[in-house]
């Protein structure tokens, strides 16, 4: 069954079951791509999200109460999620995300129309154009969704998930704090530090990520609506964007501002793209977190074994009874992704043409997959790995004892060079450094006693 | 309704209706990331013909008749796609991919013992480790797997939409061989050309794509199958990896060979990396051109507006009549996103560790990602746009004739700086080149005339 | 003329000239690059400070007092440049930087050495690592001369000339304020806006980025000093780490503090891979902005025509009288670099090793010359093309009249349907708005001059 | 001491010494780099072999021979480096490279100009445009320099580093076939192989690289040189192109030959996207083959310990006696670079606008510091660290014995499920696997024996 819809190009077939109109069939039509790559419903929710702000503010700028208050609540269904199958398009699309933003006008009107009328679809009473994008543009209003989501997903998401991990890398290094073990630099034995310190390296970068994505967010904050077609706000009424900006926070609880200038949030995606750039430093941080991790953690019987990471699966179709570090495989490839996903926010950010940006879709839906793959793998590396370690305390302390580079302890004594001799005699006749002390006369036993103490050295 | 299904670390309980067992359950739960992030069909359907295979080959090495034929035959089942709903599992699992080669065979034996004996699941008689992986390991199989997935979407999506595109701009290069207008380098004013040549260089770009690409799949052809574990062979018989490629190579109509060393098969990605960066070397070509169609359809009153595009749907939610090149956007977005899953690429192919590369997942499904978005990106701009266009020869005209560049023309004759002097004069009082030529006494009408003609130059 | 130096490998020949020692002499071998590679000279002014700093706090913690001046004096030689030429090793060397730092250590001990006793080098009375380095390890000192390094450069490079280009683009934003032009979106006509509003745009991408910049710099004024080899201080004097940051501030005028985790310090590098993140926004930022100045100045006769960019060079080898856009040019392609940089670091970033990243010179090597590239080109653009860039008064006033998005002025009196079908008809017919608009007789004169006013619609 | 030159916007002062004219002049001022950012001397040289091609080919298309003789001696001059120092222009100018082609140009004339009449520089007789520049323009003479340096480099540099990496890596696999070690998938113990095979992989990694590079530099083969301004070969004779290329294979002993569509070579730099994408995936492999190296280098006492690094140096500054894989880090780094140049390469390459791409020098710069990094890295790499490994057979055979994953020989026998209960049983009570599988009664010891055998499973 099908109904007749029309645009400014002409009539249109659409299914009698959609709210969608004229335009969106047109896209679903004209963008061909497997229903994988649909457009994050994240952003339909924040369009949800702008559209019952936009009636609400509308109504006080002179909108038909009537109409102002059926489309708030049409909206506010967008914005719960209710009418998610509504949306078909795909993210491939017009790159100002047009057809997305007719997408949320024609499902709302249509919504509208017949909570109204009976009558699904159309374009009366309730006007897509004229009345749910009242006062704004698709350049003003998806910019604008895409910051309400990436907020959204940013505090919803990725920060809880990185607490989780920080906190667990905190516990590991408050447990461990007494556990010494042998240092190690440019993957050569080093002097020693504890389990504990080490672990609280991993924890420090964690902070300094929530502190680099916390400085991001504020430009994010930042919201186009207002600027309209081309920043110049035309066609919205005086205060406009102040009003929407002040609704949208209202809310959704988040303290959004409008933007200092819309001609730069039109024209430039800056504000993603930094956000973006600092969730790639986090999988820079984690990278190298969950790289440490299955290092300490190779084994059991040919590799480091100084941690035992928990068994989650069966590790191998062939080998029976191998266990893997699948968790920090996970997040590596996880993070890969991401570090991928910059890369396209950055030529899609570059790439801008005077008023308008057109490679918003591609960055919002990049930024919003980053920001669930970090959250979701962040959140599940700490709870089925980092938070079920155990080091092999019986490993550890064997691995310190038998170092070399505890004779690091002696050179302020005895000179870097003579220290060096000692390592190096140590190395050549596979003995203890003790043995190898003594035997070259550099120092007496009680000077080496006193001295090599890994408990000291960290 | 659940069922009991049991592996190496205990019992898990499993829906009745999944064929699946209990190692793919673990994985279900131990990844709980959107169903948006499963792991790409085409890898599914891959694996369900590598089983296949080995079950015919298995056959001739010793399986029993009666397992061989049933295992062929549920296998053969996940290769047509009839049971895609039975794999779960998302991406971001263990890197080896084990977690999808065990849902495989867990499906599969599931799959086999229903029809032997009624009853859904379980290891009899048919055992998912012993019989459906007979000979193979996730590690040899996986990234088979990779390949031969590759190697389908790269010849059934990419390269039919690249000559579909790639006819299409040879079809302009054609039909425009006598349009004469104007160049221009640097974004200025240059000698003329004709639209013709303009279009077959473009033509061009994706001739050598197409070859490029077709040198990638050289490598992609090599499959790891028979390696096994670590790339020795261990379990798998005599002759095993040369008897699957050619298996393969029949079932699926494609020329697999076995790679000629299984080591570098499992320890890199190096062939699936070079098939990813030719793909990004496509979408640096088509990039260019989809800016340069946009470029020049730029307008339809204040840009280049050489050509005319086709409208194919309303381009604003707020400026009525407004047109917008939308296939160029589409294009230009998936190129961007194609880029930055190279670089995805790159980052997992870079780390693997020892015998094994652990990020096979995400690099597969990047990959096969970036193929899709290639092959309908190029097949609708071809369609929906490029067959489409319409050259504005008025426009055209005008902008020859009233170019200053023609003046080059005029340097073998008067000298570079005689001529230079010409379209400086021409330039700051607004002359045509002729007038200015003229003026300054630097060359007389005839010579003018005859030099300065620019269907001559082109 | 050579002498002969020694480490702990035994002897080796060195220059008579050469402050240096064994040490870097190896070094110079082992890494046979070309000297193009050399290490950057930021980073070895960088060293020059630390040294000193550290002399004169080991002073305080026990070094012999004539020792410690005479290192004060000769690592002042390195900070202020004059032993540059000491300095012959490359990038690519240990990848902890160990070779440069001992490099440093060699030349002031040997510098040192000369002063006190006339003969150049040796280690004698001036150790290079009992003294010069005393309480240092090259795995704290070199990424403190990396943070040194990059502070220097940001504030003394990168800030000016940000600051340069942004004013000069805030000076086109006042000065043209009241130059109503037509805006573009998708690069096709829109509704109007002032030449001024678009320059605001730019100026305000470049306020944004400033204040990317000044939060990636805090975390970069956060110094390892003080970890010593692994993180754990070892060898250093209670009190040292936080001595050192007081006195490198002191001697730079920079707030540096102390990191407030050094196994963090050593372990990551990620204070400057969100640095270099934040400068590849900034490149981004100055790509959208150089792009949109030449494309706006493109023509002049067959292009948008728009602007007039200064004339700095001819700009055509064979066509005479050619001027290009090359300072946009010459941005857009450092922002390539700086982008291409960005992807370096985040490879670099990722793959630390336990207790140490030994990807440190690369990283520093990278950002700094990105900073070089970004502080030069943000400069030259500023002053040789954007202050010197004319409007086209009359091209830009004839654009904005025959525009036909003027029309969406008229969309919220007759609605967006009607409106439209008055662009869709001028733009068949070739028709002004005006025309369009009543012919078709769906606005009366009088309301189209009323509403159709650009200089009211910016 | 100056002189006057001057050029179609005027007179400029030049340093009497030196040879160039007024636009390299203008170029030198408007472009106030470092003298570290040189554009790169093959570059330089390749446009020497071009000036000197174009002088014989001139000559028989009409330029006096008189000048046609000169020009090509002096243009002799640049190609052989005689006149490396009068080349001062920097990478970041034009993005067609028309002023190092100007400097070329310049050069040439002035010394042809001081060998004919005894006067450095000038436009007489010799003048820079109209005889040195005859039939040629910047837009495809540069491009030719880029691929001329481009194919030196690949040949003379990076191809056989490749081959002595490849020998070097051959030479272990072959000596070291019968070491039998512990293989380790997902870094945790695997099914042994030989020393021998690992090591085979990485040579096999290599051989790809070369074909697939092969395969790259047929596409750089072919040059630009003909099409002039945009691509028509505008003031070029009939047969130019082509007589150029002939010239140009006979001077350099390389196969360039005419590229067939001429706008391709100018508008696009997809040839030279490829050879950096392939460099970018060479990059890959040897990333992988250095980290292994040194992981299985890692030690000396508590790291893997396989194999011994040679110690080409003293590895620290505080630990004495210790040593570093220095040479994997140099090498790992310089592989971040080439990956990060080709991240530049790609944004630069898809930016090119309609006739031309205007990131020539960028992309040029790029790929030639790439092929420079790993020429020198590959062979540095292969002669100071490859060639110098030695195993520790008694560390190697020790942790072969212990390994748990020889349980993987018993599962066709067995049964998985089986085989995985004696593995875990081992690893649980710290048995050995023998012990378990006989504590667990499931093999007998004759089977056991028979089974167990790591020589056997290689």
């Amino acid at each position: 069954m099908q109904r007749i819809e029309s645009d400014s190009l002409g009539e249109v077939r659409v299914p009698a079951e959609a709210y969608w109109g004229a335009q969106t069939q047109r896209s679903i039509e004209n963008f061909p791509f497997d229903s994988t790559e649909r457009m994050p419903i994240g952003i339909i929710r924040g369009l949800g999200v702008i559209k019952q702000a936009a009636a609400l503010v509308n109504r006080r700028h002179g909108l038909d109460p009537e109409l102002a208050d059926i489309i708030e609540k049409a909206a506010a269904e967008v914005a719960s999620g209710k009418l998610d199958d509504q949306f078909p398009l795909v993210i491939w699309q017009t790159g100002s995300g047009t057809q997305t933003n007719m997408n949320a006008n024609e499902v709302i009107a249509g919504r509208a129309n017949e909570m109204l009328t009976g009558q699904r679809g159309g374009k009366s009473p309730v006007h897509p154009n004229d009345h749910v994008n009242m006062g704004q543009s698709s350049n003003d209003t998806f910019p604008t969704a895409l910051h309400v989501a990436a907020v959204e997903a940013l505090n919803r998401e990725v920060i809880p998930a990185l607490d989780k991990l920080s906190g667990a890398l905190s516990g590991c290094a408050i447990a461990w704090k007494d556990v010494v073990k042998i240092g190690r630099t440019h993957l050569q034995d080093a002097t020693p530090l504890t389990l504990g310190q080490e672990f609280s390296g991993y924890a420090q970068q964690l902070r300094s990520a929530y502190d680099h994505l916390r400085h991001a967010e504020l430009h994010v904050l930042r919201l186009a609506q207002g600027g309209t077609a081309v920043g110049t706000g035309l066609n919205a009424p005086e205060g406009f964007a102040e009003d929407m900006a002040a609704q949208i926070a209202e809310l959704t609880g988040r303290p959004f501002t409008t933007a200092p200038n819309k001609f730069e949030a039109l024209g430039s995606n800056d504000a993603l793209v930094q956000l973006s750039a600092t969730l790639a430093t986090l999988a820079v941080a984690l990278t190298k977190i969950a790289n440490d991790v299955r290092l300490l953690g190779s084994g059991p019987r040919s590799g480091l074994g100084e941690l035992e990471l928990p068994a989650n699966e069966p590790g191998s179709s062939i080998m029976p009874g191998k266990v893997n570090p699948t968790q920090a495989e996970m997040l590596t490839m996880v993070c890969a992704q991401v570090i991928g996903n910059h890369q396209a926010v950055i030529v899609g950010g570059m790439q801008g043409h005077l008023e308008l940006n057109v490679f918003k879709p591609m960055i919002g839906a990049a930024v919003l997959r980053s920001m669930h793959l970090l959250a979701v793998g962040m959140e599940s590396f700490a709870k089925r790995c980092v938070e079920g370690i155990e080091p092999n305390r019986r490993r550890i302390a064997e691995l310190v004892e038998r170092s070399l580079m505890l004779v690091t302890a002696l050179a302020p004594e005895i000179g870097y060079d003579n220290a060096a001799r000692i390592a190096k005699h140590a190395h050549e006749h596979e003995l203890t450094l003790r043995q190898a002390a003594l035997a070259l006369g550099l120092v007496d036993e009680a000077t080496f006693d006193r001295l090599i103490r890994p408990e000291e050295m960290v």
